[in-house]
C-alpha cells in the first residue's frame, strides 16, 4: 500500500506522541496545552444542558446547517463588534470543529501544492501539521518580542509571488507567550496591505489576559482579506471542539464552508446549542476572570522559580496572559537532549523543535503552567535548574 | 485571490444548497436523508448525561486523544464481534467527526491527484464531495439490484494500476437502498483480494432492516486492507457527530490518526462519553426495533403510493430497509426537469445527477420517507405521479 505524499509529508504531533509518557502520574509535566479544569464551568453547564433539551428538543439530536448555529453566530458577532468596534454580521462566521479545523480548511482551500504560507518562527505545531496536508512551502518570519520581524515579513512578501496566506497568533501566542505590540501591529498592516494574501489572526487566548489593555487586531475591520479565527476551548471547554472562522470575505467564506460540508458536514449541534445557552445565561466576564487569576498565579510561580533556580544565563518570556513561557537556553545546548535528561528525573516540558518548520536540535523549549499548583511549579523547576546546571558545567569543561 | 484547484473542483452538496428552498413550511420533502426524530432517544440521553456527568466530571470537558474514548472503542469491537464473528480490538478503531470525516482524511491519506477511486455508480454524493478535495480520478462501477457490477469492476482494477481504493456502502445503499446479495459480496471479494487496494464497506444504514437476514461483510475478517466505517446518526443521534473507522491495517490507521490531528485534533468527547453511557445502560435492539418498525410503515406508504399513482413506465427500487428508494423515469426524461416542476407544486426530491460523477439531466431520483407520515406521503406521490402523468404525454407527442 502506497500512502499520498501529503500524508508523508506530515508530522504527527510531538507533544501527542509524548503524551502517554508526560502523563504519567509521578511525572510533573510542563509539556501540555491544556486548560486548568477550573475552567470548565461544570455545573452551569449541566443546568445548561437539561433547559436546553426542554426548550429545543430534538432540535439538538438532528443533523443542522453547515455554517452553524445562527444564535451562536450573532452573539459571536455582538461579542466582536461591542469589544472591536468591528462590524460582524453573523453571514461572516463559520461555526467549526474547533478552531484547528478552520487552519485546515483554510489551507485546502487556498494552498496549490508548493505555494507559499507565512508562518512565525517559532509558530503553532498544530497549525504546521495542519497545513502541512496541502503540501505548501512554508515561509518562517522570525518572531520577536515585539512580534513579527516586519522587514522579514516585508522581504518574504516581496520575494515570493505564490505566497497565499500568512498565519499569527497575536495574543500569548504558542508557543511563546508573546503578545505582538500595537506597534507591531501597525507595521504589519502597512506591509500586508499591499498584497493579495490572506491575514490570518489566531487568538484562542485573547481573554486570557491578566496584565495590560487588549490591543486591536492587525487587520480585522480594515483588510478586505482578513480572518479571524476564536476558540471556546480556553474559556468554557475544549472537549466540545467548538471553533469558528471570522471573515468577510464572502468568496473564501462560501469555499470553506464547502470544504467543511466534504470534512464532516457540520459542527455538533447540541454542544453549539448548549455553548450558546451558557454564554447568554451566565456572567461570562466573571468566569474568565476566575481563570486568568489562576494562571496570573501559576504563571507567576513559575517565573518566580526560573528566576531562583535557572542559570543566569537562560532567557525567557514574560507573558501577560495566555498559557506559555518559552525558555532559550545557551547556544549550543540541545532542548531535546534535555528533553530525555528531564524525563529521567520526572520533568516533562516541549522541546523547540517541532515548533520550527526546519530546525532540529535547537536550544529553546516550551513550558505550560496552567496544569500545576505552584508548588509542584517550584518542584518541577527546581529539577529543571538542577539539570541545568550540570549540563551547562559539562559543556563549559 | 485565487483559489485552490482542489476546492475549484469540490461540487458544493446540491442537497444543501436546495435545502431552503425544500424546508419551506408548505412543502412535501422527500429530498432529505434526515432520521426521523423519535431515533433520538431524547429523554434517556438527557438521563445518561446528568449520570455521566457525575460519574465522569471535567473529563467530559477537557482535551482528549485523537483516537477516541477507549470504552466507546471497546463497545463497538465487541459489538462487530458479536454481530459477525470477527476479532476487531479497540487498537483497530479511530472515532470520527462523523463517519463523513473518516472519507475525507482515508482520501487524504492515500490518494495523489489523479489517482484512481472506485466508486458506485450512483453512489454517496457527499462521499464524492469528500473525495474530490483530493482530486482523484473517478472510476465508477454500475449498481445494479444485486450490488455492484462484478465484471466491470475487475476489469476497471484491471486496467488502472492507480487505483488505491474502492468505496461500497453495501447495505441499504444512498441513494438507490440497494443491498449488495450474499452472490455479489462473495464475487466482489474474489477479485479484490488479487489488488493492492483498500476495500471500504461504509455501513450507516445496515441496522435498520426490517426484512431479510444480515449478510457478512465484503472484506471485513478476510482482505488486509479491509475498512469498515460506521455511525451513530442513524440509530442514536446525528446531532452528536460521532462516527468511527475499522482497520486492521495498522499502518493505513496510524496515517488517518496523523490526518486527524492535524484536522480537529479529536472528536467531541462529551458526546463519545455520552454515546458510549448511553450504548451500556439502554436497550438499543429495541429501540432500533422502533425505528425500523416505523420506516418499514412509511416506506410500504410509499411503495403503495408509487404502485398507485406513478406511471407504468416508471422502475424503482424496493429495499429491506434503510432510508432510500431509487426511482428511475422514462428513458429521456429529466429528473431535474421534473423536480422543478415539483417544486411548483411544492414536493421535493433529489434528481439523480449529483449521485453520478459524470453525467447530468439523469432519468433517476432518490426519493427519501423517513421524514414524512403515511399520509403527507401518499400526497406527495401523488402530486409527483400527477406531473409524471403529464410530462409523459408531452413527451409521446
Amino acid at each position: 500500500m502506497m500512502y499520498s505524499q501529503r500524508i508523508l509529508n506530515t508530522p504527527s504531533s510531538f507533544i501527542r506522541n509524548i503524551l502517554k509518557v508526560t502523563s504519567a502520574e509521578d511525572v510533573i509535566s510542563f509539556a501540555g496545552g491544556l486548560p486548568n479544569p477550573i475552567s470548565f464551568p461544570i455545573n452551569a453547564l449541566q443546568e445548561t444542558i437539561n433547559k436546553a433539551i426542554e426548550a429545543h428538543g430534538p432540535k439538538m439530536f438532528q443533523y443542522s446547517t453547515t455554517e452553524g448555529y445562527l444564535p451562536l453566530r450573532q452573539y459571536i458577532a455582538d461579542k466582536y463588534n461591542n469589544n472591536f468596534g468591528l462590524t460582524i454580521e453573523p453571514e461572516d462566521i463559520l461555526i467549526t470543529t474547533g478552531s484547528q479545523q478552520a487552519l485546515e480548511m483554510i489551507s485546502q482551500v487556498l494552498i496549490n501544492k508548493g505555494e507559499g504560507i507565512v508562518v512565525e518562527e517559532p509558530g503553532y505545531l498544530g497549525a504546521l501539521q495542519a497545513f502541512s496536508l496541502t503540501e505548501p512551502t512554508f515561509y518562517p518570519v522570525e518572531l520577536s518580542e515585539e512580534g513579527l520581524n516586519v522587514e522579514q515579513l516585508a522581504q518574504t512578501l516581496q520575494n515570493n509571488p505564490t505566497i497565499k496566506f500568512i498565519y499569527t497568533v497575536p495574543n500569548f501566542q504558542n508557543p511563546t507567550g508573546t503578545t505582538y505590540t500595537a506597534e507591531n501591529r501597525e507595521a504589519i498592516y502597512e506591509v500586508v496591505k499591499n498584497y493579495d494574501v490572506v491575514l490570518i489572526e489566531d487568538d484562542p487566548y485573547g481573554e486570557l489576559r491578566w496584565n495590560g489593555e487588549k490591543l486591536p487586531y492587525i487587520g480585522a475591520g480594515r483588510l478586505e482579506n482578513s480572518v479571524l479565527l476564536g476558540s471556546f476551548s480556553k474559556i468554557v471547554t475544549p472537549g466540545f471542539r467548538i471553533g469558528y472562522m471570522i471573515t468577510k470575505n464572502k468568496e473564501l467564506l462560501s469555499h470553506v464552508n464547502t470544504a467543511k460540508q466534504a470534512t464532516d458536514l457540520h459542527t455538533n449541534i447540541f454542544s453549539q446549542i448548549v455553548i450558546h445557552e451558557y454564554l447568554t445565561n451566565n456572567d461570562l466576564i466573571t468566569h474568565i476572570s476566575k481563570i486568568t487569576d489562576l494562571y496570573h498565579t501559576q504563571a507567576s510561580a513559575m517565573l518566580e522559580a526560573i528566576e531562583k533556580y535557572f542559570p543566569k544565563t537562560v532567557k525567557y518570556t514574560k507573558p501577560d496572559g495566555g498559557m506559555f513561557i518559552w525558555v532559550t537556553l545557551e547556544e549550543g545546548l540541545s532542548a531535546l537532549d534535555l528533553f530525555h535528561k528531564a524525563m529521567e528525573e520526572k520533568v516533562a516540558f516541549v522541546p523547540g523543535d517541532p515548533f520550527y518548520t526546519n530546525k532540529s536540535n535547537v536550544n529553546t523549549l516550551r513550558l505550560n503552567y496552567t496544569n500545576s499548583s505552584p508548588e509542584i511549579i517550584e518542584e518541577g523547576i527546581k529539577r529543571l535548574g538542577k539539570i541545568l546546571y550540570e549540563v551547562t558545567a559539562k559543556e563549559l569543561v
